[in-house]
């Protein structure tokens, strides 16, 4: 188990440590870039220790993860199965070890914890190890238990994280998930050297969008103030956005102790539209334009629950003017790709849960009930 | 677009239509049994319309469904691992089609769809089908337009469901896909033929002890009623225990718009727990004691969460003491297979929604911004 020195972490004039790491963000994705892009484009993947000739027998990934690194996980099928074509589950640590995962020397088992030693995250690896398949690690702490015993391992270099709920870690285990799939389609070929080097270009420029989004949060803090005596935020999201609300919810509920819940949009006719009602705050993640049929049918679950009464308000990208219509607020993220989405959209998200907890006179650094990592089952 | 004659349904007497689609449960149960189950033990599924070769081919399993229906794939991914060891991913419908879903001739899609007519769930089936998968569908309005493109079918016999929130077309949903497993697992030959009929002969006792259940509800009802003021119920489980425990949850929601919240147990120490504070009522699954490492897990997440001042409701099998000295109310349900264990400890779940909201004085048949078959994406 592996304690970060608390007194000697600084919090660099913030009032916590949570707000310090989220302006952190920025430099946190750019670290786990470095060093991983050639100037010919190519990645490389230091501690990778899979061969590309084993990844190229790869015929199946299953990512195992709690809690926030599931978010992570779920935001990677997307991209996996996109770039690399590789079909891709994701499932809890907790829940894995207990059914029957079919699991064979061509599985690739990835998973993702912040600390290394999140134990549910751990007994999945020994489990996965037990079958033959092979075990790559996300996680931030250099050495810990998950990465030596794992096949291979992407450190994300995000630094030490002080506050229990993760904000820059999250971030960069969504750069890590990326360069993995993008690394993936680079061995087996599903995408040609010019289009991963198209895509990670683009991911080179998200620690500046970051930035952009930290240097407009202050009309988000006054949103949160405001809605600090709210007994309940839902969060709704389609493809990648949807994570992104399971992670908005997750962070107001480790926070604020609220009633937030996180809904694929698609389902809110299946049930959860029942709790629409007057003045409700409901968040919503509206995709890229350029996802034109996910983005369209967003705009359309805005129009619904604002005519039930909701209060909607909207993370929409630059020059995304369709929503303004049915927005009681916007927040506005610049515009990147539908799969890089999440790391614009999840920042506001974080300030607000922060600012909102913060409101309600809770120590953000140190929700109750919670650990910083998990080393029991 | 199908629609049931609700003047000519009878209430039989109760109050709401939901109320009456409760009781008869059993006998849905048994109906959609009836006819599949051959002298010899042997499974036969009428309309099954895929060969026994076709199905020996196939290597993955996907189950696409939305709310309810979505619930009881989650149920039927351990039953498929379990028995016939073929791996089985669960998606909802809305958003399989906008990922990049990999589908081959060896693929088996399986829709559930109460109506048949689902939006979202028929877009996922023309989807798989485009693909080359082979669509199995689990339905119960016969000749509904899902089935119609399909190339299976297993109906549920609960007859004509008007209660908008789903009950006994959930528990039918259950058998048939507790059946579809078995199929595969005979033809397949995972299970050998006395395994299946064991575990057939099982499921022919399950509407007796649905009936068991429905017997000893009064305490309740009595308990929905003294909780009618909460603003908020957690509810938890494990393995499928975890799949009921989002169907008590959704239940809730959808009836008496409230903050309702399933959550899988083990991740409750990653976020969720964070909630807990004096007088919380949650409500655990607790899975049967033959499964001891998941019984002991859940039996200390009680203390944990009891320890931290939750009101504490616990669903356990008869004579399982080691949850009395941690329970403020134990719910008894029959002792019956791991697997099997979701027919009977959903209803539970089902009264306590249907009396809390009547208590409230919702009307439980027409949830406020609900249809009973979304026919729209």
């Amino acid at each position: 188990h592996v304690d970060w020195d608390v007194t000697a972490a600084e919090k660099g004039g913030y009032e916590y440590f949570m707000l310090k790491e989220i302006a952190e963000q920025p430099r946190a994705v750019a670290n786990t870039l470095l060093g991983r892009i050639g100037t010919d484009g190519r990645l490389t993947l230091d501690e990778m220790r899979i061969s590309d000739e084993q990844l190229r027998e790869i015929d199946k990934i299953i990512i195992v993860a709690c809690g926030t690194a599931y978010h992570a996980g779920l935001i990677a099928k997307y991209a996996i199965e996109h770039w690399a074509g590789l079909p891709c589950e994701v499932e809890l640590a907790s829940e894995f070890r207990y059914r029957d995962p079919i699991l064979t020397r061509t599985t690739l088992v990835i998973a993702i914890s912040q600390s290394g030693e999140t134990m549910d995250t751990l007994m999945a690896v020994r489990h996965a190890r037990e079958q033959h398949a092979r075990v790559l690690s996300i996680c931030n702490v250099n050495g810990s238990t998950i990465p030596r015993e794992c096949d291979g391992v992407l450190y994300t270099h995000a630094g030490p994280e002080v506050g229990v709920a993760a904000t820059k870690t999250f971030l960069t285990q969504l750069v890590a998930v990326y360069l993995i799939a993008l690394y993936l389609a680079q061995v087996r070929g599903t995408k040609w050297g010019d289009e991963v080097f198209a895509m990670v270009q683009l991911l080179a420029t998200m620690p500046e969008k970051v930035e952009r989004v930290l240097e407009t949060m202050e009309p988000v803090r006054e949103l949160a103030r405001s809605l600090a005596n709210e007994r309940c935020v839902l969060f709704l999201g389609r493809h990648v956005g949807y994570p992104v609300a399971l992670e908005g919810a997750l962070k107001l509920k480790e926070l604020a102790y609220m009633h937030a819940e996180g809904f694929a949009a698609g389902e809110l006719k299946h049930g959860p539209i029942a709790l629409i009602e007057e003045g409700l705050p409901v968040v919503v993640v509206v995709p890229p334009r350029a996802r034109a049929v996910l983005h369209d049918k967003i705009v359309s679950n805005i129009q619904e629950i604002r005519a039930r009464g909701a209060r909607t308000i909207v993370i929409a990208e630059e020059g995304d003017e369709s929503v303004v219509p049915y927005s009681d607020t916007v927040i506005r993220v610049p515009a990147v790709p539908t799969l890089l989405q999440p790391l614009v959209a999840t920042v506001p998200l974080q300030v607000f849960s922060c600012e909102l907890a913060s409101a309600k006179g809770h120590d953000v650094d140190q929700p109750r009930n919670l650990a910083k990592s998990v080393t029991v089952e």
